[in-house]
């Protein structure tokens, strides 16, 4: 069976060692190219021990005979990164977040720069499988969700549908450091990060708009106002979203709520491989290195609200995983090629 | 001097053991009796090494010759621990849960009890000194707030007070796992507590009346309706709580809004000497091992919501070092007393 | 392709679980059969939510129509369980040290029972498959080793093979939490584990004998003096081990030493599959969730000693994985089958 | 009661904002003066929010007219920065390294740089107060101890005086992650250092010959020679170091050794308001924010070998408690003043 030819732009940040852990493993799928801007020239196994298997050198460019290319780029580099491979006819997963909102005057505000290419924008593919599965097959540009939108989006998603819940929702994020990336910080110390929890973002977490158009999307169009504070964990990976809103009056009530709500998720994801409706409160651990997205939604009937707690892998499902499960479909592979492995625990 | 003297009862959990941690340096107070089930008979160090300097004996009862005691008992059992020390005129601080509620028919359905002093319901004070001070200096028998109600009130009453929102609160709290107690189990367990976070208590937590109650007595004692979610964080101390409440109309719009919420909320905790409202958003690692909450009140104008941001270490502000500034406002000494130790950082 | 049909016993501690995971996904292998006391009758996705996906119910019994067995019970319990199925025809690779140690009369000393089967001591094969591939090859009983003692022999085999060194260790050794296991106590507690390191077994930890058994063995059969603490570190997997030992009169002198101390490694594990001789200190989280064994020797010159650090994955290399090695040789499968995912990182 | 006037060179490091901790609530010290290079114009609790009730500003040159100052400066940038206070008159205790040294050739080979000062190699005085009490009290300029050295000289004193042990020692030391500095660095990156240990500095720490000079110094002035690895350990503060040396023939066997060993130790401590000869493996943790140095001696039977493990906190006594200590001494203060609160548990 011959494999698709990989590339990886920026393969020295965490999402692009986790596209290249996960992809090493491929059935259908063989990484012949990575890049890295200050790590070129080094092999990839003396940057990350953990992947010295791979026996590949780190280059200053990306081969453009790759069939498909990642980019793992920082936004605005990652635009002018995949721009030429677009036009070169590769296709494209992008994991920043340059080709995620629709509309491009949005960029300058949120991600301070004019894009590039504001034509493409109507044509990438929001790459939540779950969500655009059929627009993602013929798509030559898949824009990769970013970590937070994916759990909060598949959480809300089956009550927004719905019409459950009044447009007007809180996002309570709660995320490892890995989210924050490879380069240094002093917030992302260890001596600073552990055995603490804070706030961040508070005035306008660049993931909000993405939030905002997905979930109006999902809302017949109509805008919903969003309240989305993230925090900082002291654990390496994983995101839990909850998620409240109020419902409409009329909805969901009584004796059987509980149990219609469960239904309708349960309903809502039939058949889905990466998102598992759960009965007990899941933890981020659950999740540790695999593609799985598991929701748990609640009523509290004190307040006639929805409250929905979602866990990923934000490495995994809320990037490189999510990627490779877009280039699945993509390619007409299985869905699950690639992301079988089961979640490491303890 | 002379010292008041201290007994503890309960010295073996993380509560008492704190309390005997910051009344050992107390200027005013000395620890004359500590009392353990289980470890009745041993050493204070041979159970705590850090306390190996108190060289006192755990005993099964208390020297009721105290002036003072402090129980740390879980509920039920500590209601029945104190009522025979306030007959014999003892001043009781009770960090459980028995005396917060003025409803006593609340007991059995959230403690699973029914209260065997209810007469004392009334008399109890409520030992948030920020907001009860007058109170306590003349009670003999004070309801240590609950960890989560701490930083809750703290971080709503002057909206509250002021009439900036609407009765209609969520509460999102990220507790540190000592939280959970000292007592054995899974979800405490080193390998899968670490590198996890988790709700729980979603069908309604124990702290949950008692955060209503208060927080309506603020509102004019017109009801409060809360959905409160704990997480579990992989760290050993402190709790951030993120408070979300739409605004009425009319309040606080525009642009010296962020400036006049600021202002509201340093004039109502001017001169407190264990709050903090602070410019940036805070971490709980600030207050490790010490007495302070830090709030941080925001503004989304995007929704029109309020978003406070409070932080404390849910062992001292939350537990044991409030219990030590009731003592201090009881006994009319400087309310700092014992607990002048700037937070551990880092 | 027929799979062999596989049982786990007491598939509800951390290396049945992790049995489990990794042997869900292997190509040549079904489970078929779990058990567990406490948790009979339950479905395994409920005790481990990581582990949904297998859709198994544990059982009180195993299965006896299982090809092979992988015992995860505690020593003593675990010889019990087996000793029928040998019996019966079942191969069986058992995690515990009830057939480790070749002497008989150690088990009381050092597990505080009297062997059931001494008779099998002989006749069973330790698994370390890097020094026992042959004999595995035609094991029917093998004795996996336990987690410390794989890091310790692997870092000391190609030094005492060579007669480099005295026959006098130190082996100071690092391990995560996990490695005491599921059940409950005080020194798991997060509260008490986190931000804490401390040694414990001083008085003689119980993988001592199983220590100095093997690395006399490869001594020339001439007993090696070992000094061995362990400690407990504040993470959930890994240990890592660092060897001192001093070289003999006249052994790896000069300029040329370490090159040729790096040479023998490399020579000795040519071709092992899951011993990687590295050129920098490796961290224990290069190994998170793989059957790696990573090993760097050095030499202190002024002290004319060796120093060897070597890591793993006290789950995995140091239990369920090497478990799933050694049955790889018994059956004729490839060494790496089911076990070729790189490490979780970060 | 007139206090002293302090400066604090470099609050900006791990080590001087834990003096400034520290110090804001010493008895006889006030702290006037404290410098940072880059946060110079900045409030002391915007940089550090746990310090903001000191209320200081960061300046670029420390106040002259101070008694004495602590140089928290980073190697050679120490030397040069505390000439000309002892010029000046202003006592000095030094925490960097630069004093700490007899023999000025050293500073070129391990730490690469001239010293500029060589004549005061000599009239410096090495801080571990435990043995250097008497020369401390004279002292005009006090080199504070690494934090390494503290440990392991602590732990092997006892034994060498009393010439028990061979000269030829093993330390395998376990350090937070404060230890390696505020300074960002990948191998500090909470990603990376979280849920991993890892060995460094095996081709020699600097700490090495601070080591090698105290316990030479120790053992009659005749060498001793040190085999150290250090380990970096997922946790904020704390170091535990696990010496390993072989008993002089004839030197405590037979039954009663252990006991003998631990009246020698505590013989030798008596007095000592820091250090505590301990019953039972010590943790980390039980020294947290506190000045104690914990040490558990014992025997390997077996390998007729001393193990001996101490714990302390990197940056109290490892570092800032230390110097206070020091400083208490130097202007005949209580010992403890300042260093009372016990260490912050769990």
């Amino acid at each position: 069976m011959v494999k698709v030819k990989v590339g990886i732009i920026n393969v020295t940040g965490y999402a692009g060692s986790e596209l290249a852990r996960l992809l090493f493993r491929h059935p259908r799928a063989e990484v012949v190219s990575v890049t890295g801007r200050s790590a070129a020239g080094q092999k990839l196994g003396d940057v990350f021990p953990h992947l010295a298997d791979m026996d590949m050198k780190i280059t200053a460019e990306l081969d453009r005979s790759v069939d498909v290319a990642f980019s793992a780029m920082p936004h605005k580099a990652s635009a002018e990164a995949v721009l030429p491979l677009l036009k070169a006819g590769v296709k494209v997963i992008d994991i920043s977040a340059d080709f995620r909102l629709k509309d491009g005057a949005l960029y300058p505000r949120w991600y301070q720069f004019s894009h590039p290419a504001p034509e493409l924008l109507g044509e990438a593919v929001y790459g939540l499988t779950e969500l655009y599965r059929r627009q993602i097959r013929k798509a030559r540009l898949v824009a990769n969700p970013g970590c937070y939108p994916t759990g909060a989006i598949l959480a809300l998603a089956p009550a927004l549908k719905a019409g459950l819940i009044r447009p007007d929702v809180i996002l309570d994020s709660k995320s490892g450091i890995s989210g924050a990336g490879r380069a240094l910080a002093l917030n992302t110390h260890f001596a600073e990060a552990s055995d603490s929890v804070s706030a961040y973002g508070l005035d306008g977490h660049r993931h909000l708009p993405e939030i905002i158009q997905e979930l109006s999307l999902l809302n017949r169009k109509r805008p919903v106002s969003v309240t989305f504070i993230p925090h900082l964990i002291p654990m390496t990976r994983g995101i839990l979203t909850t998620c409240y809103a109020s419902f409409k009056p009329g909805k969901l009530s009584g004796d059987s709520a509980a149990r219609e709500l469960m239904a309708l998720y349960r309903e809502f994801y039939k058949g889905e491989p990466f998102v598992r409706v759960v009965d007990t409160p899941p933890g981020t651990k659950h999740t540790w290195g695999n593609n799985y997205c598991l929701i748990h939604p609640v009523i509290d009937p004190r307040a006639n609200r929805l409250v929905v707690v979602s866990v990923l892998d934000n490495l995994v499902k809320g990037a490189a995983g999510q990627a490779i499960e877009n280039m699945n479909v993509m390619f007409g592979f299985d869905e699950t090629a690639g992301l079988e492995a089961l979640a490491v625990y303890p």
